[in-house]
């Protein structure tokens, strides 16, 4: 299969197409329409269209979709049809909360190592996971083979893990700390913002009230 | 100003473009070009004149644009020349980290109130904010004429929840539930899925495997 540059939002709502048909096969729902996906996710039904016309032909004309063929394919698409181990830096609040987050283990993604550098944490036991110190965080990395890094450590200390991080052999990570980052090439990097998505809340209320 | 519908992609770019103004603003830079705005946060210098476009001209051609001139539009453009009251519902770990979270405040985010339903936790102080029974958040929100709420809570009692606050007058909710909400057309409605940006990586991944 051909891959051509495929634009970010396209694979944000594919994310999001793909939640939505596990729960259509939840529910015994065999098959689907654009227009039924459409509007159980809130785009419209040529935008469903698009999306999928990237990666190819799926789905009958007049028939629609079948669930389970589409969800595999988008399933394999977006590098869920494995599982992914990951190393949480940093297991403050946010750290925390994104180590006992039920969506990430339901979506093949493991947080098999947390570290910290704080020593009143290690120790601590998040769900399955026992919080190590920083120290490990190279070793396990290597011995682990761990390609994905989320960082949620404080933004003087972000650039440093990621140098480790990389040298250690990680292929992407997810930032949550506020610092703009230095990776290479080769590696894929993601800051998450989390007042961003306030940002565009307060955006569109702005707008309401000039309209 | 004449404002037509402006792509949500570009609005979250205004919003990294601003934290970088904000960061040259610190550092006592006056002016900055295109190129600059573009090296800074990683897109290209033709993006970001596109993005500033649609809401009228700015800058000097050959100067460049001044940093606190376009600092402040685009500020009033994302809605954030004044500040913002926020309820906050559901004081789990996802809550309290972003109750405690110094982004919002910073952007003129108040989490001025937190409920929760569980007795363990109302009493609890999260910052300066104790949080309170849910029983009091029509109330509050009511009282203090909040317009933004963010939800924190398990998935089936995210609708029951929405359903109160729209009642009770909010515009707009930031959903972190992994639940398909349903509000009026006059509610502004956000989903956040925080493991959607860890498909975007393993999707990335995945892609360069194969080439």
């Amino acid at each position: 299969m051909k891959v051509y540059k495929i634009p970010e939002a396209t694979v944000m709502r594919l994310s999001v197409y793909s939640r939505f048909l596990h729960q259509l096969l939840d529910e015994g729902v065999n098959t689907a329409s654009s227009e039924a996906i459409a509007q159980g996710v809130g785009v419209s039904s040529a935008q469903v269209r698009k999306d999928l016309a990237y990666f190819g032909e799926f789905g009958t004309r007049g028939v629609g979709y079948r669930v389970d063929e589409l969800y595999g394919h988008l399933k394999s698409i977006l590098g869920l049809d494995h599982d992914w181990n990951i190393i949480l830096v940093g297991a403050g609040k946010l750290g925390s909360a994104l180590a006992l987050y039920q969506g990430f283990a339901e979506r093949g993604f493991h947080v098999s190592t947390i570290v910290d550098n704080d020593k009143k944490i290690v120790g601590n036991k998040l769900g399955m996971v026992t919080v190590e110190p920083i120290e490990v965080m190279t070793q396990r990395v290597k011995e682990k083979d761990i390609k994905v890094g989320v960082l949620t450590v404080p933004a003087s200390a972000a650039q440093n893990v990621t140098d480790l991080l990389v040298e250690a052999g990680i292929k992407a990570i997810l930032n949550f700390s506020p610092r703009v980052l230095k990776v290479p090439n080769t590696v894929i990097l993601r800051n998450v913002d989390l007042s961003v998505n306030l940002e565009v809340l307060s955006f569109n209320l702005n707008m309401n009230k000039k309209n």
